[in-house]
């Protein structure tokens, strides 16, 4: 089970990938190597799916993977890999009226220099993140391939899922071996869903379930990898660690087939029995250990930060250090994820900075040892303010957009991604300047409520302590009340409440989906979760920023295609 | 049939539109009135079908509209109204696995004072800009309302686009009338395919069609209106104009029903006859006719920013005026949408401005009649010059922020909305400055070709001087090559090709999903088509401009939550 880390697009450098860890797999005497989903363009497409072309390139490119593998002495080795499959003829999907969908999320089964086998996702996402059902067909075939007297049984992600449906025709498939594989993105607490619908599916049917799972920052969404493999009686045989790439090999004693006949919607293909020396000795497979939640948090967020840098090959990226609890975590994420010294950190005071923001970045930047500087900005806000008279609020936000202009200014000169400080409290009711601290192109903290920032600087804290290293984040930016310093004296207490509160209100409201009046039953006083939730209506134009426009031709830009951010190149 | 405007969220207001024009029709004597799909919401109210409170707010509202309408002595006459409805126990859609739909698309058909009959929506549109499969349990119940013997069905929007489904339901339930109430957004040449399909559907089903629609701004969407009833030989009996609120009543001779059995997934109400006096002279109904494919586009922008200023209640607009063809038309835009006192027009000359840039922005603002000032930058561009060392490209951006500062600070200032100028062109290739001339909370040329930024320019100088009047735009505006000048001698054409060759290309590349093979194979170079697709891949995150950041919990904002940002209130 090869957990890896695809660049959205890049179908060489996917492929590559492909075939080093095969070898790999082959030396270790595997009989079989599962790959992740779309492992060949990399997950998800989003609305490349409907793009002929690209459909094209990635299926010759599977063509040509199987040949390719055989060509280095791998065509023995069935290997099982994800991609986009297409064109096909468009199809109308679910009630819809517009024949879009030209691609299928497909696996192949490669072997002897061919594709011998396809399976295509019977289940498409359509909720949340995922927009599947948009953009794919449907399949309506299981796919079984006799390995050595085994039958395999292969699913992709959601396929396994749903009750009912393809899981249920593994179980009258009698199946020894059902692999998954997936593009299943992290979110907290996601092992307290995923294993165990995994032990669930293996009980139910009776069926040792190898779960296969990519790795890597793609956009917004993180996949930890975290592949398994369950027994028949639900017990752990294997796990890979989180976030990172890796080839699980694992031995196994799956049940041998006895099904002579099949369903008719199931489709049996043999594969030869490849040239591994059964002998060999079993190998003990890895079990990785969970990591506890905050450190799971802080590695997703290391590692979303690492692939958009590298994968949009930034040499480096810059922040501004205020002295705060934000920036100060966002600086510390990122020296993890890149290094230190690709890190250039600007404190930029003014006329209402406090010396502990000076004070408080600095020692920063050198418990980090990241690259430093200060530019003032009291001499580039003034000729503002009194060429255009901007007095108050105008004024305050005047300051956050002098900051903004230079991290775009120093960005542009010398080339590093603007990394964005806020939190998602602040987000969630627009706290924060549109076009001013908002700016940057890669937010770490956007999905982080401030209570969970302070949470995740302590624990970095003590993580470094625990190792006898220097703690990252000052104390006192931890400790200090929370202040955008915008005018003398200002916290950010003035405008919003207690954060503990806040947070609780915006995931009552937000997650929770209550309404006002639920809200205010939980405890909580009317004028204030008023206030809170009007904010976060409010927000919602500053939360999409891109300048609304009316539409008008078939196929405008922006809100109808949903395209990755991360992917090369054109096809 | 009943073309009105609603404002999102506002179910009191809508309601209020709904009992003014059922007034109307009924003193006009109508037997039946037809509001257009959500029109007690307004729509699409994208992920607010998730929220109970707002759906269990809009359920309540429908009731008591029922019960106002009787009271205001309006109980007789049904009223066909579309709106929200739920909560209902969350369902599983298609073949995804989370069980999140909570809501119908539902009409509901009132009358003495109740809801007597209710539809609910079959077919979902899940393309382009419509997410409803993903938010939305699908009906599979037809409704046939019998009044004073004709039997009238009734569809929801997509319902009529998809062959099969309900529509055949209408044919085997020989249906004297077909009210279809719709949601139709406005895009260009959509007349051509939205009233052949009505008249097919009218002559396939030999039944009246009576086709309302809404009208509109709501964000990226403009509803047209263009409200139409079909003969049973599909011949126009009626048709309401594009663009603007309207009252259409007609006189229609629809055959009597004679089916006393219907198939069993029909429903049939029978309604009250009502109070109307039958002996009423026939109404000569109102036959508008579409004007001119420019007029049409001009009017569509017209209508979306006004909604966009009016709904989100801001008092002005402010822009900046650079002499060039995009913000001359903006303004033109802006003084047509909300008149030319609300309309800000600012001069913001650089080093490197021409002497025309200057004369041509005063000549835009004397001909419109716009408030009309100008704020040189070059005294707030040197000190960040100077204190950053910012040259080349990263000094020419910083002209463009410069100005967005001003921009923005005026914004706050004195409460006005800043229109982006830019057209779809240059945002395709991504020729704008992130922060800069990008900055603006809404984009009248968003969708909008630079070749037919200057169609339109053209267009609106001649139905000026059709009418006598001055014609806003600027000829050396029009004539003179575009150019940005953020550096000396620069136009346009320095970094992309011609724009009648850039938008060919992106036509191809964008709308077409051509691939450059294909694009190549269309007559152009290759060198250019390769350079305009990788400018167009790498503007998404131009384009998408909220800050990526890596998903966290289960719920994140932006990406999983798509919110309408024209909406009021929290509920």
């Amino acid at each position: 089970m090869a957990q890896t880390n695809p660049v959205l697009g890049d179908l060489e450098g996917n492929s590559r990938e492909i075939i080093r860890l095969t070898r790999e797999a082959a030396e270790a005497g595997s009989d079989l190597v599962a790959f992740g989903e779309m492992a060949i363009s990399g997950y998800p497409i989003e609305d490349l799916a409907m793009r002929p072309s690209f459909l094209a390139a990635a299926h010759e490119r599977v063509d040509r993977l199987a040949v390719e593998l055989a060509e280095a002495g791998l065509g023995d080795v069935p290997v099982i890999v994800g991609h986009p499959d297409g064109p096909f003829e468009p199809r109308l999907l679910g009630t819809s009226n517009a024949p879009t969908a030209i691609a299928q999320n497909a696996a192949s089964v490669l072997q002897g220099g061919r594709v011998v086998a396809r399976y295509a996702k019977h289940h498409l996402p359509n909720y949340s993140v995922f927009d599947e059902y948009r953009i794919f067909i449907p399949g309506d075939e299981l796919l079984v391939i006799r390995l050595k007297g085994i039958d395999v049984a292969l699913l992709i992600c959601e396929d396994l899922w749903r009750d009912g449906g393809p899981v249920s025709r593994v179980l009258t498939a009698d199946a020894g071996l059902l692999v998954v594989i997936n593009g299943s993105p992290y979110e907290r607490d996601k092992d307290e869903v995923r294993l165990p619908l995994v032990t669930r599916r293996a009980t139910e049917t009776d069926t040792i379930v190898a779960y296969v799972n990519l790795v890597g920052g793609q956009d917004d969404l993180v996949f930890d990898g975290d592949s398994v493999v369950v027994d028949r009686d639900g017990g752990i045989l294997a796990r890979a660690p989180q976030f990172r790439e890796h080839l699980l090999v694992v031995d196994l004693e799956p049940e041998a087939a006895t099904h002579a006949q099949l369903p008719d919607d199931v489709r049996r293909i043999e594969l030869s029995p490849g040239a591994v020396d059964s002998e060999k000795p079993p190998i003990a497979a890895d079990v990785a250990e969970l990591p506890d939640d905050r450190q799971q948090i802080w590695d997703a967020i290391v590692l979303a930060l690492r692939d958009y840098v590298e994968k949009n090959r930034f040499p480096s990226v810059i922040l501004g250090l205020s002295g705060g609890i934000d920036s100060a975590v966002c600086a510390a994420l990122a020296a993890d994820a890149i290094g230190a010294e690709r890190v250039f950190g600007v404190s930029m005071p003014s006329r209402w900075s406090s010396d502990h923001s000076r004070s408080d970045a600095d020692d920063l930047a050198e418990r980090i040892g990241l690259h430093y500087r200060t530019e003032a900005i009291a001499d580039l806000v003034v000729p503002f303010e009194n060429q255009l008279g901007l007095t108050d609020i105008a004024a305050e936000n005047l300051q956050a957009r002098t900051r903004g202009v230079i991290l775009m200014g120093l960005s542009n000169q010398e080339g590093h991604l603007v990394l964005t400080t806020g939190n998602k409290s602040e987000l969630a009711v627009g706290y924060s300047t549109i076009y001013g601290d908002s700016v940057g192109g890669f937010a770490p903290l956007k999905d982080v409520p401030k209570m969970l920032v302070w949470e995740l600087a302590r624990w970095r804290n003590s993580h470094a302590e625990a190792l006898g290293l220097t703690p990252p984040i000052p104390e006192n930016s931890i400790s200090k009340p929370p202040s955008a310093e915008l005018r003398p004296g200002q916290t950010d207490q003035d405008s919003l409440p207690d954060y503990e509160e806040l947070d609780a209100i915006l995931e009552a409201y937000i997650n929770g989906g209550l309404s006002i009046a639920d809200i205010v039953e939980l405890g909580f006083d009317t004028a204030t979760v008023q206030r809170i939730t009007t904010l976060v209506d409010r927000a919602e134009w500053k939360r999409r920023q891109s300048a609304i426009g009316p539409k008008i031709s078939r196929t405008a830009f922006g809100r109808d295609r949903r395209l990755p951010i991360t992917y090369r190149p054109s096809l």
